[in-house]
């Protein structure tokens, strides 16, 4: 802590804060740029003559389409703290937090900027061939070790109070779970889509899906989620994999985080050509595959509650979050399709033909995600979703 | 708050506090008796010329078995945050909470002595005919209001982060969860139950539905709960039903309170011969009757979620929490008969024969509910498991 006032950081003050802590010396020649997008935070990156450093300071509020609405500088608390806890397990996978300063509403870490943005990659061709190992690392340990499996339950109550988030959660709640399903202001689709956007809008069944995935999303407290892995919060390269803004972070369903990540991968696969999906399909399985061994290590190496004895509770607890990531997958696609954030996946695609055929398949997909049986778990549970996925993509 | 040191009060103390804080006069005459049980709290009732009143104040240890281990004076805290939001939906059902004082661990409110405790009342033969429908309508109206049907997402977070009671969810985690699962050292039970003891710790099928409800304990914070709902947290007349004790108040499964409530009626029905257990039967059924109805008029004129308009989800939400219900109660029959804490209801049945026979009974009773098919909700689903509660008793 500072005892400093609240003031957004402008080039010059970011650059005099990384001298007074010492980042750099007095007379070190440095450079600052500020390479937020600017909705919710301030990004500044500083390099000297030997180190480059990120200084990340949440903003009082929050810019979208234009209007703003406030927002808890709480968060910047929410994310370092959250990056610190992930860094315990995956020490490999998220940048390194140097300080904190909650009165600035400011953390400095790790500069990254060797790495690319995975959706940018993605959408630019990049395979990112250890990408879904890392990530199926990343929330096999961050989720395990926060949960009541790998976590004593009082401390993970204690944590759980913690990441109280209300704000944020909020945005979740309302973009991910509600406005997408019925005719709400903050909705914003092409007008072509109309059609497919009001089926949605009359799917009973479906709206019944959504509303049990929300009601898990508000009262499941699993295990300490990242609250928004989208392929946007992943810088990547070719070796290396780290995890970045978890200010969403808070406790839910373990399935929440990896049903985002899936949804990102479907919307880019939904994107390309059919020959050039087969590796986004793979990411998705193997994701699964290696969150689900590594889990399962993890729970035989590690667990600290009684019941983890009991192999067919392992089995069943599996099951259930992926029942529950293929649900939390069609609501994230259908929000990035037709809700107020928007994907550059499906966005960028400049033929007009093209794209709506695009988005009206996500729409499809979405649908086949949330109305797909997932109560039956068979021998063929898993590879069943897995052959929809890919059929459904391209149906 | 009073910035005094905490210690423990004595009849004395209690008087000095009590005058201080002008509840009697200087000069008035007043008695003060301690009638607590002495386990994990002091309670005094103080009496004047023309009020009584009680102060209850937590000790900072659990005497259990004359052992003791430490607890968090918070939970004084908690009991009266939790009585003062039950108070703003039923207050005719809860004490009024005068005074607290944080530092003394202290709350004063209303004496209650005029009332019997329901499970004193329902052994001497009391038959409470609005019992059920008090405690119908209190967990409805404290369930519903502080669940994310009745209370906005971000209140209802903020409100979880204020109820993290880890010292006392350990208490239920570990006594009516895992203890009576299996050969800890806490179970107490008579040697003529050995063999039943051990067809429940065998059982797997059984161990991994007491897994599930551990784990919906543990991580579903649907509503804010009592936490202890027996009918020895009940006080009761013919005409009157107040409901004390909240100190395990937590955010927890709507299901859990409800179904403590019915399991401590079913203790009492076994305990009874056949033709004196209907009234108890009428108790539970009338008790979800009301419950279900009242939650169900709650939701429809007070909720707060955009999902609420689909009446397919209010089904499933109740038919969901029956199903908690029912294998919570299995949990607490088992544990109130070979756990730590049992009840006089068993326990005071003097003829051996006769106890060891009702125990019995308990334990395939509690058997019952845990491996009962909860699964398939049809017209009669309801019914099935009322009938089943009724012929398990004397099966």
């Amino acid at each position: 802590m500072s005892n400093k006032n609240y003031a957004p950081l402008t080039e010059e003050s970011a650059i005099t804060l990384a001298k007074e802590l010492a980042y750099f010396t007095a007379e070190e020649h440095v450079t600052c740029e500020e390479i937020g997008d600017g909705n919710l935070n301030l990004v500044f990156r500083i390099k000297g003559f030997e180190r480059s450093i990120i200084i990340k300071q949440a903003l009082p509020y929050a810019k979208v389409v234009g209007e703003s609405w406030p927002l808890s500088l709480k968060r910047a608390e929410i994310e370092s703290h959250a990056l610190r806890i992930q860094g315990q397990y995956v020490p490999h996978l998220v940048p390194k937090v140097f300080h904190e300063d909650h009165d600035l509403a400011v953390t400095i870490m790790e500069d990254l900027s060797h790495l690319t943005i995975a959706r940018k990659g993605l959408i630019d061709g990049e395979d990112y061939p250890l990408l879904s190992t890392h990530i199926g690392t990343f929330l096999a340990h961050t989720l395990f070790f926060t949960s009541d499996f790998g976590l004593h339950a009082s401390k993970k109550r204690e944590l759980d109070s913690q990441f109280c988030n209300p704000d944020l959660c909020d945005i979740t709640e309302g973009l991910v779970f509600t406005d997408p399903f019925g005719p709400y202001e903050t909705n914003n689709f092409e007008p072509a889509l109309q059609e497919d956007v009001e089926q949605i809008w009359n799917n009973v069944s479906l709206k019944e899906r959504v509303a049990q995935l929300k009601y898990s999303f508000l009262t499941h407290k699993e295990a300490l989620l990242h609250g928004d892995l989208h392929t946007g919060s992943i810088f990547a390269s070719e070796t290396e994999t780290k995890v970045i803004d978890p200010e969403f972070a808070c406790f839910g369903p373990i399935g929440f985080d990896i049903g985002q990540f899936f949804a990102n991968l479907l919307l880019q696969a939904i994107s390309r050509e059919e020959e050039r999906q087969a590796v986004l399909f793979t990411h998705i399985e193997t994701t699964w595959n290696v969150f689900s061994d590594t889990f399962s290590a993890l729970w035989h190496q590690h667990s600290v509650d009684a019941y983890t004895t009991l192999d067919t509770w392992r089995i069943a607890v599996l099951a259930n979050i992926f029942r529950e990531a293929v649900g939390f997958a069609g609501c994230e696609i259908i929000r990035r399709t037709i809700g107020l954030a928007h994907v550059a996946d499906l966005d960028g695609i400049e033929d007009e033909t093209r794209r709506i055929h695009a988005k009206k398949q996500a729409l499809k997909l979405g649908t086949a995600l949330l109305l797909h049986d997932v109560n039956t778990v068979d021998a063929q549970f898993y590879d069943r979703i897995f052959k929809t996925i890919k059929n459904e993509v391209n149906a």
